[in-house]
């Protein structure tokens, strides 16, 4: 696939149609920050020709029918807080960057739903609910900055999802503009609604490849009044592990998270923040978050899953039952991405997925791997749902060039273990361009075929987001 | 789209990939149960020209590769219990019956899935869980017969999903023969991936028209160790169906469903089973369930839930805490279709969903629809997803002449009003052939393209259930 180039007079024209001001051409200084997402390597990066800041679906339409006409790829951006590439413009043209289109457009007290523009910041959805009482139960870890619209686009995660699901569950509309320039709603304000193929779910998570959002309808829940995290420690990571499939089998209960953090990763995060959460006499922690609408509910309920960690060889059960101290160890969960940053920026994050019963194994593989390579892999996650982000991170004193030689070698050995324990790439931070390559060693030529035939269908000139999940045709 | 008979020759090849045993070829009698669905109506039935039932996914994708061939439609069929036309083959060809494809294959236990085929009875998988204290929360109302094959194609709701959610949620695994005959896996024992689009919700739903599923991977849930079920008895239709939005927003409790029926629809399904639950002194009355894995949290949430619907208007509130009760309600309402069935096969079971809080609206204009055109609309449903089964009955004493006549006026009236309301024409029985005219009325032209032409990508040659949810081209 060829695609042109950006020429003074597609500047010209896109400058029409969004205005002058929201048009960067040129201007390599400003330009660049658009080149990449969050994965520090800089191997993944890649300049736009432009970059247009568009603030109506109208404009977007007339967007995507001027790239078709003179085949110019278009490459969607929310906040930019991806971890796969998949904002990146690989085949150049331009970034069509969302943050313009910001509002909170209504809230629907009554049918307990959110219409928002894509590039409102996901933690202002709650901020902005919490007075009403209510909730938007998608929670990314990077939810201070990360946009909505990049959450629908990602099908992501969280560390909610094992009570409350991931994005998707709570996307019920969505206006999309369709790569030929169409504005088309899917769903609308309904809970259940089988009208036609389930669009809305196929355009969740199609990484700005099918489609972009122009207004979302979220569906919104009772903000839960009592929320409990515990603290489990464990002597290792092994025992910590072990516990996380029992956790639901063993008691009945669904806890709304149910997380990990080796003892590397903790400790490396609390030396970032300078933060003291009691992790020195641990190998591995769990922390298993209860919320619900009565205080005696989730009391009798972390009590149950207190008792059954303690039986099950915990060291020690810290409760937070307050919002100062669940947010001092949700912040170290959060941080730990920053904080191996500091320590070398040769690393790569990923985001296996396995089965929750193969969690053990994975984690004792991974020590195995990092050992026979010589690197580090502090290993995190979104256990209760199998989802580790394992990251992979250089010896800082290796050079670059030793670095870029093994990488590859422990990416294939990584993933090659996943695959055999019946896991996947990726558990919600995307293919991208990051991670395409590898898609062959856990899905079928069959299955790529499908995926291509359905982009070719909704994009023939593959003018969106050309190049991630699968190469352009 | 013109498609070829089965010839003989044909037959012939059929036989020789199933078993002659598993053709049904040239023998009216018994490929007459094969011509409908539960639909009454006659004018949505067609015969076929074979009947199939393979036993494998290999004998499938055999079928699918001879029907390419020679071109002939293939639709696929579960028990039958679909109320859409869904597998019925309008356009003659085979129906590929999956009864023969029964088996539970896998119980894992420690990840809480189960493998199965797609021939399952839905209560089979729940009565076969029930020792291991495990629970399939997917839950249609005819699930005493209706297959699971059937309930993925349909993405069927039913009587849990306010909480639960419907199939789709539980569905991480499909096994799946395509068009044209390759055998893919989407997904696997997996609860979070994104890997590549969304596959397992794009076929979720698609009512046979994408693929056919082998093999269903279903994520499990606890057995909720509790339940009990609130009939809430009202003056009016018009208070039961106000209560239903405040039931979330106003006690912050999420229950397991919310159901709906009015004063006829309950009597006559009493009639007809001879029963008799209280609704004598009701115009409505809501069905209110709750579940969990403690007594206490069930008793206080059952308590809120009660106190508030006293609060609003309800005359009484029955608490039904044991199986013999609820298992007596719940028959009640899941017999209302039967019941109209004996009064007059001339009916049309409607579908329709709106946002949760324009219900009391659409109650309200569905009784003055019935006035006005002389007919009965006894409307009972899943009130909690806005869903309301609407059945227009004739009046006994109509002729058939009379009812064709009417019929298309007042679902045109009935639909635009719907629509007008922001609703939809299906919350989970599918669109199938029934329903596919109306469809421009509820969507674009763009969105239906959108359908089509990822239905021609995956399916070229029109072969798999051609002729639902849109025309074939």
């Amino acid at each position: 696939m060829r695609y042109n180039r950006i020429t003074p007079e597609i500047a010209a024209s896109l400058s029409e149609i969004v205005g002058e001001n929201f048009v960067i051409y040129n201007d390599p200084e400003r330009l660049e920050p658009y080149s990449h997402d969050e994965i520090p390597e800089k191997k993944y990066a890649a300049m736009p020709e432009a970059v247009v800041r568009p603030r109506t679906a109208d404009e977007i339409s007339r967007i995507m029918k001027l790239a078709n006409e003179f085949r110019f790829p278009v490459t969607p951006r929310g906040a930019g807080s991806g971890l796969s590439g998949g904002a990146v413009p690989i085949h150049g043209g331009i970034v069509l960057h969302c943050d313009r289109m910001n509002e909170i457009l209504e809230l629907d007290k009554e049918n307990m739903m959110l219409t928002v523009e894509p590039g409102v910041v996901a933690n202002d959805i709650n901020e902005f609910l919490k007075p009403h009482g209510l909730f938007y139960a998608g929670y990314p870890m990077s939810m201070e900055t990360c946009y909505i619209g990049g959450n629908v686009a990602e099908n992501a995660g969280g560390g909610k999802a094992v009570k409350y699901g991931v994005t998707g569950r709570y996307v019920l509309g969505l206006e999309t503009v369709m790569p030929n320039g169409d504005i088309v709603w899917f769903g609308g304000k309904l809970i259940k609604d089988v009208t036609g193929y389930n669009m809305i779910q196929l355009m969740t998570g199609s990484e700005g490849t099918l489609g972009i959002f122009s207004k979302i309808v979220l569906k919104l829940i009772p903000l839960p009044r009592y929320q409990v995290d515990l603290l489990c420690l464990f002597k290792s990571s092994q025992e910590a592990i072990n516990i996380v499939p029992r956790i639901i089998t063993g008691t009945g209960i669904i806890p709304t998270g149910i997380e990990f953090m080796d003892r590397t990763a903790c400790r490396e995060a609390c030396e970032y923040l300078n933060e003291s959460i009691p992790y020195q006499d641990s190998g591995a922690m769990v922390i298993i978050t209860v919320d619900g609408a009565s205080r005696e509910n989730v009391e009798s309920e972390y009590e149950t899953l207190g008792e059954m960690c303690m039986e099950n060889g915990a060291i020690e059960v810290y409760v937070a039952d307050n919002v100062t101290t669940s947010e001092r160890i949700w912040k170290v969960r959060r941080n730990i991405g920053e904080a191996y940053n500091v320590i070398s920026r040769r690393q790569s994050g990923e985001d296996i997925v396995v089965p929750p019963a193969a969690m053990a194994q994975m984690v004792e593989k991974l020590s195995q791997l990092a050992q026979n390579f010589g690197v580090m892999i502090p290993c995190f996650g979104h256990a209760g749902d199998g989802n580790l982000h394992a990251r992979i991170v250089s010896d800082p004193k290796w050079s670059d060039e030793k670095w870029h030689q093994v990488l590859p070698e422990i990416l294939e050995r990584l993933y090659k273990l996943t695959s055999e324990l019946g896991g996947s790439i990726s558990g919600e931070h995307g293919i991208g361009h990051k991670r395409k390559n590898y898609m062959p060693m856990f899905v079928s030529d069959e299955y790529l075929n499908i995926l291509k035939s359905i982009k070719k269908s909704l994009d023939p000139n593959f003018i969106l987001n050309p190049g991630k999940i699968f190469d352009s045709l």
